[in-house]
């Protein structure tokens, strides 16, 4: 199914990944493509056999952890035709570095212990080497690389501060964000302290992905959506902004992604990103002028109409290509991760749909 | 606390609920006002010390089935010097009608049994007298008017058919919506059968609510950000439209509330109502001119607000009137429902702070 993970840690050269030869980096950068190119947020994951089958043999950290498994999941989705792969790692594991233990409780998702609470919780958090305590992460970015030979880049990715705050605060998931928005609240000051380390750590984290070899970034603010535009603004922005500005002289596409984030679109753009990651609570085509056709798009299939048959995901993906008109700069995905229930054959469906359009399109 | 209900069923005349009298009223038409009107969702709740007083003699259902109980429920706020009352009830009690059977579990939340899964379902839901089936709601209705006064109005409400939906084919509270958006897609047909029969009894259920009293309605579509725009107007909106329209003649104010709206805002005002409610996740000015300034607003302090500071809830209070602008037809609320770890001083806080803040400012 794959190439066979290779121990060679040199990228290869630049050339194999130029805008030229990949539709997803050329659309990044809102250059004319024969192809609208996708991928899929979570496209390595539980709705594929061969993933289910790995996982049966081993924990969820523990193939994150070792480099050649998480390669190798992060590989699997190339048999789907998708036109970029993405590091196989969860969005939490920065805050592992930090000092929290980290596990995922079945049916509940990931616990985060001891949550933190207050300004000793900060001044307790571990300092972090991101080549020491995240270079399993460095180093399936390698062996990714060097199995996939330069056809399809690879996308290496880290949470965004306040997505990772909230889960650290609230000790897991949450509805409310009760506790993350009491803390912002009561302890700005805490707060802060807080968001800064993440962003350091974040942005640590990201360069060093980027010099291992990944090929574009996402920054994932999942739950930013939680949110007043308002204290978007106040208590986040800075934080999201130093992270991807601080990215920008690697000369790589940074995608900047968040859901229910309909109401704050332009807030996100100013934050940062050549292309902005939206979920399908709104229309591509609105979301595409709010944040400005000076930046690319990156949408928003909802997760749920990979469930459906197939007139309707076609219906689907007709109206977002639709609306994307044609526009250089859209790369189609879903509104967030494709759910585990999902059939595998209809991801593989809406790739070859997608592609077939747009060449059928005339572009 | 509040005036013994008396037995008298005769609505008080429509003169003492008329807007000149009533900021809230007026404000739902759009007419100037002394002060800004402020309600909350959820207000009369757990939050509230003689509530819980209550709810430790009476299970949820039943303080809901007994009018007298839920009447005395309805007038608690009336100390916090709101502008409204609204009816205690849940807006699951019409799927009760229908046939399902309803509990409320602790840290689960409602649950819905047997869920609707397919035609056969929807062929086997009860038909429904709104006067038999949901009397004793009516009678509350009777109960409050008559011991409020004339004070302040009453407004009656109803969840709308999505949201009824959801909960009735997930079989409670959901996080995907898989299977409800599944039967949207697989099934269509069946989908549109329940959303028919739920807009029927919907409208059958507020237009006897006015006639018992309500001086207002609200619409509560509460989950119906969790769509695509695109299956909003296709699956729900001629639903709602239905329900919201076949109220027009009764002279009532209509106010149609959802959260994560703020990708299909004009859509919701498209589907009607006098009044558009929105939650936090939009700034309230953008969310006006969204919806249009031909109909009022409703909206948007983050629930968790009022669990901060009195110096950040000033702020927050302040940020939403100014975006207000004085502009007549804005109605002070939260975006959603009152949190039960709410302060109560802080809701009484807000409601002095807005009235004081729209007096300062001269009108």
């Amino acid at each position: 199914m794959h190439t066979r993970p290779i121990s060679n840690l040199q990228s290869p050269t630049p050339e194999t990944h130029s805008p030229t030869t990949s539709p997803f980096l050329a659309a990044c950068w809102r250059q004319p493509t024969d192809v609208t190119p996708v991928w899929f947020m979570r496209q390595a994951g539980r709705y594929m056999p061969e993933y289910r089958a790995l996982r049966e043999k081993y924990g969820l950290l523990e193939m994150m952890r070792i480099p050649e498994l998480a390669a190798q999941v992060t590989l699997m989705p190339l048999r789907l035709g998708v036109d970029t792969l993405i590091l196989f790692a969860d969005i939490l594991l920065p805050l592992v570095a930090l000092g929290f233990d980290l596990t995922f409780v079945p049916g509940k998702g990931p616990v985060l212990d001891p949550p933190l609470r207050n300004a000793d919780d900060v001044a307790r958090l571990r300092p972090v080497k991101v080549e020491e305590a995240l270079g399993y992460v460095l180093e399936t970015v390698h062996l990714v690389r060097a199995a996939v030979e330069g056809r399809v880049p690879l996308i290496g990715f880290a949470g965004a501060p306040f997505t990772l705050a909230s889960y650290a605060i609230e000790g897991g998931s949450s509805r409310h964000y009760l506790r993350t928005k009491r803390l912002m609240y009561e302890d700005p000051q805490t707060w802060h302290a807080f968001m800064d380390r993440l962003a350091d750590v974040t942005l640590a984290y990201l360069r060093a992905q980027v010099r291992a070899g990944a090929q574009a970034i996402q920054l994932f603010d999942s739950w930013v959506g939680a949110l007043s535009p308002a204290d978007y603004r106040a208590y986040v922005l800075p934080y999201s902004q130093r992270i991807l500005d601080g990215l920008a002289d690697l000369g790589v596409p940074r995608i900047h992604f968040g859901t229910g984030t309909a109401g704050m679109l332009p807030l996100l753009r100013e934050a940062g990103g050549d292309v902005i990651g939206v979920d399908w609570r709104i229309d591509l085509d609105r979301a595409w002028a709010l944040v400005g056709y000076d930046v690319g798009i990156q949408g928003n299939l909802d997760p749920v109409v990979l469930l459906a048959p197939r007139e309707v995901i076609a219906r689907e993906v007709r109206r977002i290509l639709r609306q994307a008109n044609g526009r250089p700069g859209h790369i189609f995905n879903l509104g967030h991760g494709i759910l585990p229930e999902t059939p595998v054959e209809n991801v593989a469906f809406v790739v070859e749909m997608v592609h077939q359009m747009t060449i059928d399109d005339g572009r």
